[in-house]
């Protein structure tokens, strides 16, 4: 954890006192990404599992698909650079910027995304006891939030146990590095469960509808947007999860009460 | 309020029961940004203050300065898009796309922008009392977040009291809402102070930096950069505001102890 903190001095003031004394803080870090040299993007993360942050990034963006492609990831940690080579070469910042409505390109993108995606046909289905105990342990691997209160955290899951856990100052950032993981160390995410600490807006469900995730938990809430899209894409979204309680949006059938 | 929220049937499962209610969530809202002719970005925000939100985010973005370069500002709710007509004529989706490390470009944009910043020098102080009291009144206004708990809020003040305002999904677009907003309406950011519930990132701190603010309160956490650039800018950090009590990071020297 001491890689992803940081000790700062400062003033603690209550209504007793004012006091001296060391909080520790997330880092926050520049991580370039450059796909077959063009420079894509600069992402401010925590300089952790930053092979798995490009990979997740590159794959949430549609410009690599499976392990297979990957020719090589070199990572400069010192100078804040991850380079990546596939084999396929196209203009891919062009491809990055119109897909973000970045610098020109598309309106709605999301939009366009959504429609291209199939529906989310898994049979998984969960139980509220087993809900609650995942998110019991997602909170104890949580260590830097605990630390910090400054970062995210997100997590693979099947219905019994937490598969691939990560923490980043980013709630995509959180999300990508899973997805990288799983993708790097051949996990599959088919018909796995999401954990997020981070509220669930169009972009992030689009993210999971994409790796054909039929159930997503957050710790916070979801937008309409977020809840439109798991409705038609048939993924299950259960939100503002605490100790005994939580809101199912969508899809309920996948959670098994009583 | 009714129209940055939506009520959808949900199942509210708790230890004793589960049941159907309605659940009151968050709009989210896409909206292209074109500056004269030139498509820039298209933002996922809440739908209110559209015009304040593209004003605030150009000026944010160094894309324009004062309300008199600003010749026309044409907002089309319906299609979710606004055009902002300046003066001058520059490769503004060009400009934007280098500073945002999107689409290749740069790779330290937010040292560079830092680099380029002058110390805060404001002499503002605020006391113990003063800042609890403004989070007090923050909490009240935030109205969507107690409805949904799913949007930020951000607000310029004084000393004595909110000047400024605003709710939105994201933590970025609600700061932006409220710098835009001071422009069209002639309110200097000179001297005066922010609050976030969001974290404070670099981009965030180095936002408040371009208009010379020289106290940022959060309700949440900041990161190891954004103290460091607080320290070197001569801005007031002040994270973690509770009822009762407060971290100061940076210059202490404006908060009034005892």
């Amino acid at each position: 954890m001491e890689q992803e903190t940081e000790k700062f001095a400062i003033l603690r003031i209550t209504e007793e006192k004012t006091a001296q004394m060391e909080d520790i803080v997330a880092k926050e870090f520049p991580l370039a990404i450059i796909l077959n040299n063009q420079e894509l993007i600069t992402l401010l993360c925590s300089p952790t599992k930053l092979d798995y942050l490009a990979i997740g990034f590159l794959s949430s963006e549609g410009l690599i698909g499976n392990k297979g492609e990957i020719k090589k990831i070199l990572l400069d940690e010192r100078r804040g650079v991850v380079r990546v080579e596939i084999g396929e070469e196209r203009e891919f910042a062009r491809e990055l910027a119109f897909k973000r409505g970045c610098g020109g390109g598309t309106t709605f993108y999301s939009a366009a995304d959504a429609a291209s995606l199939a529906k989310v046909e898994s049979e998984t289905q969960i139980s509220v006891p087993e809900v609650l105990k995942l998110i019991k342990d997602f909170h104890y691997q949580s260590q830097v939030y605990r630390a910090t209160g400054g970062v995210h955290s997100a997590a693979l899951c099947d219905t019994k146990g937490i598969l691939l856990f990560s923490e980043d100052i980013g709630r995509h950032n959180a999300l990508d590095k899973i997805f990288g993981e799983s993708i790097l160390r051949d996990i599959s995410t088919e018909g796995s469960l999401i954990i997020t600490s981070g509220r669930i807006s169009s972009e992030i469900l689009l993210k999971a509808a994409k790796r054909n995730i039929p159930i997503i938990i957050s710790i916070s809430a979801p937008t309409d947007l977020a809840v439109r899209l798991a409705g038609d894409l048939g993924i299950t979204l259960i939100g503002f999860v605490r100790e005994k309680r939580m809101n199912v949006y969508t899809n309920s059938w996948r959670v098994k009460t009583g």
